[in-house]
């Protein structure tokens, strides 16, 4: 097959990059979100008494699990040995949740996708657990922060809050 | 046990909702995400020169795969037979892909979360597939445009971009 | 094909039994699991100082979460639109929690196996997120406590905690 | 955004098709697959003598749990209730074994996929568990045999054995 | 964001622990579990009568498969490259099978929790297909029996089966 | 246990191979399948007109995420970290689409599986897309065309198709 193989679509086609020749360093990403809502409905996370349970306790769990889920929802990612994540909330604010998602790995990819899924996750979960109270909640910007490992070199972004 | 089952945490403990007494109803939710990049990586999402392939393609099919994997990623969702997933692009500006997320089912619990979350996955997508050119693009905001179906009532709310 | 079918192995073939006559009706199933441990990880538990974070509150986002995916871990289960979830402690004693798992649905086949992997979850999390402490804790007895709804009729058992 | 939505790309995009209005109706699908071998790894297989176990038996379970998983694995599938798998062999032939995947639904779409989703499964894990001994085997081809329920009306064909 | 950032809740947040700096080294861990059933349950799976199939084989096949799923099931468990997993039965028992799972990995983690997990698919899986003649069935206790490998040191238990 | 454990059905019991002592290497392997199809549903796959999105762009993403997929759907697969996906089409025929799978790997396991698994995803998909206006498609035969890297040695197969 392989003489007559015309590289159909060529410019169009997907695939998952080849990272073989890559190599094997610690890398590390941080990503961040946040969700905009009520005052009403950001005094209830911080008082607990969401019906669905404590807000911010289960969207940390599910940011770290999508975080290894990261492959399976975004089509050409590698799969990654991820070696940590660790989700961090500020909720100083009357009506907001800052949601900052760091992911560590030793691989010969980077984790930015990784700390990018976890941080929408963590948003998406807090969404759902308020959502009976509070339909017009905003999720975002979701931007990375840092990244640093690999060959292409350290990112850094200034954080959009101020 | 229980007699003695105290019930730990009560204020805290996270559960899925009870929706055994929901009416089964045709429902329909549209959820809202964007992608602002740089200019040239918009052009060359329009040329799709990306090397990892057609940007928008493959970010369609992740979105319709992530609207199926939504009660997987969200620990509280109720797993949802889903009838009818479309995604739709607006790439007529010169720095962001706005994506429109539209999930319909028939059945006892709402579509928002797989709506906004086959939006998250769409524009993760783009982002991944631009990333090795692009790593300050920004994602959302993401938010439920409407909702309807079901004894909540329907949801609209006004668009933000203008 | 059909005629020269030889059923190979009748006897113990495996299949996924045909429901396809069963009767959509409201079903419930609890599960029982209790992990036992030393006292000194029992009082660790309680003050909410395990290094990996508040044990007992990712332990429920795990029985949660793994009821969900049931029928992906049990070959031969039907995948099951579960209706509602509930994992409920107690920790009153010296050195053993216990676990309970409240699996509901409206649906054709029982909930039993969704509540006794609910239950199992919650006490292999509990042991993960203990085990840098303690590696001699020991899960279990798990059980089915009760099960109601269905036409094999209802099962009920006394607990084997006293 | 509604308004100046422009259908990106109308005639190349991917959705899930809308089965909202579809009626709910018992539904069957029969698919065929087959591995040709060499009859050594043909005879190794009848004696159960391949390292990795009972090859048939293992074949089964994977057919069965893929059945469920299809959703998962062919994008534009709809999540489907499943309601019974039965795979059968027949090992009579010197050089081939012959799989016939048979899947059931009470639902709005068919199960077409689902059954050839199995009998590829079943093929796949034949190869390999045989795989060490036997590298050339071939698999297939793989057809749908039957299909019966719904409104497209019955499908069958003639058998490709003969 | 990093400067305003309080770590909320900082004693009871749950992260995936950094495992970065650990050294990869040969691991293994052996599990056990049981199912205590009826005499004529179990003899029953000795003769291959289940109407689901041949129990110990399905069973064997899940616990495999749920290794391989353990990071996906308990949410701070890190992704392990498993490099075997070995499940075996003893039956000479009137009313109780006895399970033992073995896992290998090469890895920066050990494997204690991939090993529980598959003993507990494998009780459940066995639960499974026999509780349609016997709900009664008890699982458990499961627990480690050995660990190997890693710089935590080895650990080993008394069986306590007697 | 130990003692008393009688290694139950040797001779079927399935297992994981312990590959702990296998090198790590760069592998790669080649699958082939083919979807031949009625001449009208062939014309419409290249005009893209099929009503559920271009076949050929989906089912490429179907393949690089089955891929990723494998250890999930084949039961005694081992989980492989997988550095490169590329699938490639030939329709310059009147009534088939061929399908070139190619996985790569560093790792200690081929990636046979992976590329027979992604050709068979892709294979799948094609089906599914064009089904409704053509339910006699024909998939396969599927098999390994190359394989390279690992201590087994090297693999290669003439074509089927002339």
């Amino acid at each position: 097959m392989d003489e007559q193989l015309t590289h159909f679509n060529e410019q169009n086609r997907a695939k998952m990059v080849d990272v073989s020749e890559k190599a094997v360093t610690k890398r590390e990403a941080v990503a961040f979100s946040k969700v905009v809502m009520s005052k009403e409905t950001m005094s209830r996370i911080k008082e607990g008494k969401i019906s669905k349970g404590d807000v911010l306790s289960v969207a940390q769990v599910a940011g770290i699990m999508a975080a290894k889920k990261t492959a399976e929802i975004i089509p050409m990612c590698h799969p990654i040995p991820i070696t940590g994540v660790d989700i961090q909330f500020d909720d100083s604010s009357e009506d907001t949740v800052l949601i900052e998602a760091t992911v560590k790995t030793t691989g010969v990819t980077g984790v930015e996708m990784e700390a990018l899924t976890a941080a929408s996750a963590v948003a998406l979960t807090i969404y759902d657990m308020c959502k009976a109270m509070d339909k017009a909640m905003v999720i975002g910007p979701t931007y990375l922060v840092t990244k640093t490992g690999g060959k292409s070199g350290d990112f850094s972004r200034e954080s959009m809050e101020s």
